[in-house]
């Protein structure tokens, strides 16, 4: 029977592909160290999952379709602590992030629509956008300067009468790019220009490196009607798990509105609030330690990297991915061959082809993305395995 | 700043309109019989609040896009005892029954195409359907025959080139009337005839009263292409904080297709899912109980209707729901008054207008739905206060 068409043209997950490679290599006794996804190895804080242990209400009910008041008050200690003022009733819990950016899509576009996102982008915004009929036009950034945004001549050049919003990841994944304030400001400026909203990702707000501080969307003047921003607790907390996130806009009518949307599926998950709500009591403590942990990680992938030849990458601020653009033709080639071609005592390593994060059809094709959530032994040993294996096959090419 | 359109018109929660009257109710010392949610007051299984206490795990990751393999078997297990022949492959699992709808539409409507569903029906099916862009087409059905559905030729006559599906709720949410083997086979050969979907969200399986027997989409023979069947552990477990539904279908171009859509938000929440398997294992003993425990409360909802006179209402086959026909003009301003203007002993009732649960403008004017969810002594307090409220509105008009 037939489909609709945009189930016939909703993009399959470009990581996924890899998949049956990874289980034939599993099923030959290959040890495989995994860089291509973004699942910390970091401990849940222990006071999150003894939550869970403590629950003592006998129905586990539903909440509210906002999500429960004494989460949202508790994020509003949370935002406060990062200097960013808002209210709770500015906060809408949602079902993580993902869920968040489908609300700031369904409230912002119609079907048809426009959004520009700087690309490489977190690839699942391809979904998001395909359920909710919006097209993404991406704005090219590059590997040999850090991905910088473009000028504003470049930006200006995509905007036409359907583009309703700019959506920036910061930090980003998959770049680990940092906008600073100034970037800010200046898309601030060409949204007030061009009466467009910006949406900002800002899931990896803490994991910004060299002592810079984050700037949220949030921290801007004058821009409460247009600003909505999504986040997620899943990296914060590696509480990937619980799946809860928000968004925050300091538009009353746009909350009202992404109500109605959440007032639909009722509520998220009541537990998981709670949980998450307990992490915010203890998260100064618990951060700190988690930040020099991946500060370190951040530093064996890129010096282990620089020890490549002709391969182009800039050290970059946040999150924790990073890109390079490597001297062959064909990564996801490469990233099949590691998994099917090449081990070294009985161990290989696999890596996200960066091609499924542009939108632009050929970039990213010699591009890798790696994810640093490995220990540090681990790790040591993935980037060995990693710099062995692009040996081996650029000398048998 | 200008919304989207779809922003503009997503119907607000019927329901939340009465929220302002029952605050200010409550504001003034009232108790109030909440018969307007389908929030049970049935215990959550011990056996599933264990799960979440004895979480050993040291992280809580993301599961995979599908659900979790273990969960996923425990439901071939579960359906295996309905009689439901299905394999692990044939399941998607989703945040709640409403990721599910959200899914179903996605995959079998493009934007501006049709369902047709029986009114009145679940009204957050409308939310659903303005985030994808489908156009609900009611079908009509009556408080005077206990929601019966109607003839085919008033079906078929509702069918147009951009119909896509028929979606059915058995049992029925709002009306508790249950679709029994032969309305099904009626509607499979409507469907296989103008080449349609059939989505049934069959979430009140076990709430079926009169020892009558359940028949699931999936009972049918020859509808693998065309057979949706939408799930979720909310009531049957009186678990409805924890967000865990599926998605079935023996299609598997569409369930790969679901689960596209299903890894662009990564995964439901895992807790919920081993609590949810841990359910299945004790579901027998626990929903016996709770079944006898429903009926009598039925029984008492409906003995106490019967006593109005001029009501109309026959008694439901399913569910915890009950719309009756009132003596009345407006049942909107019913409502309103009994949580404004009528206590005895400082208590009153909260019912839901049906008008919400239409999408044929003015019909359900003159209806309530009534959500049997207290245990028997609130209940009979509350059918008191009912009766007694609606005559001294009668008496006062």
């Amino acid at each position: 029977m037939k489909l609709s068409h945009r189930a016939e043209t909703v993009q399959a997950s470009p990581i996924r592909k890899l998949k049956p490679f990874a289980d034939a290599a599993l099923a030959r006794g290959i040890r495989i160290y995994q860089l291509n996804i973004g699942q910390p190895d970091i401990e849940t804080p222990r006071e999150m999952l003894d939550v869970y242990a403590n629950f003592q209400e006998k129905v586990l009910a539903y909440g509210p379709s906002q999500g429960l008041d004494e989460y949202r008050t508790h994020l509003v200690r949370y935002y406060a602590r990062h200097n960013i003022s808002i209210n709770r009733d500015d906060i809408v819990v949602t079902t993580a992030g993902s869920e968040a950016i489908v609300f700031a899509m369904l409230v912002t576009c119609n079907p048809g629509d426009e959004i520009i996102i700087p690309e490489p982008f977190y690839t699942n915004y391809n979904g998001f956008a395909t359920m909710t009929g919006v097209k993404i036009v991406p704005l090219t950034t590059y590997a040999e300067n850090g991905f910088k945004l473009p000028a504003d001549d470049k930006i200006s050049a995509l905007i036409t009468e359907r583009t309703r919003a700019i959506l920036l990841c910061n930090p980003g994944n998959p770049t680990g790019a940092v906008y600073h304030r100034s970037d800010l400001e200046r898309m601030a400026a060409l949204a007030r220009q061009h009466d467009l909203y910006i949406i900002t990702d800002e899931v990896y707000r803490e994991f910004i490196y060299d002592g810079l501080t984050h700037t949220s969307i949030l921290h801007l003047p004058d821009l409460a009607d247009r600003a909505i921003m999504v986040d997620s607790i899943s990296k914060r907390y590696s509480a990937c798990g619980a799946r809860i996130g928000c968004l925050i806009s300091r538009n009353p009518a746009l909350i009202a509105t992404v109500i109605k949307f959440a007032q639909a599926r009722l509520c998220p998950p009541t537990l998981d609030q709670l949980a998450a709500k307990a992490a915010i009591d203890i998260e100064g403590k618990y951060f700190d330690r988690i930040l020099q942990e991946y500060d370190k990680r951040r530093n064996i992938v890129y010096e282990e990297l620089q020890k490549i030849d002709d391969i182009i990458c800039v050290k970059p601020e946040g999150a924790f991915y990073i890109i390079a653009k490597l001297p062959i033709e064909d990564a996801d080639d490469f990233a099949v061959w590691l998994l099917s071609n090449f081990s070294r005592d009985n161990e290989t390593v696999m890596v996200a082809p960066a091609q499924g994060f542009y939108a632009t059809p050929g970039l990213g094709k010699n591009e890798i993305r790696l994810a640093y959530v490995l220990n540090e032994q681990s790790l040591r040993k993935a980037m060995k395995l990693f710099r062995e294996g692009l040996a081996e096959y650029l000398n048998q090419k």
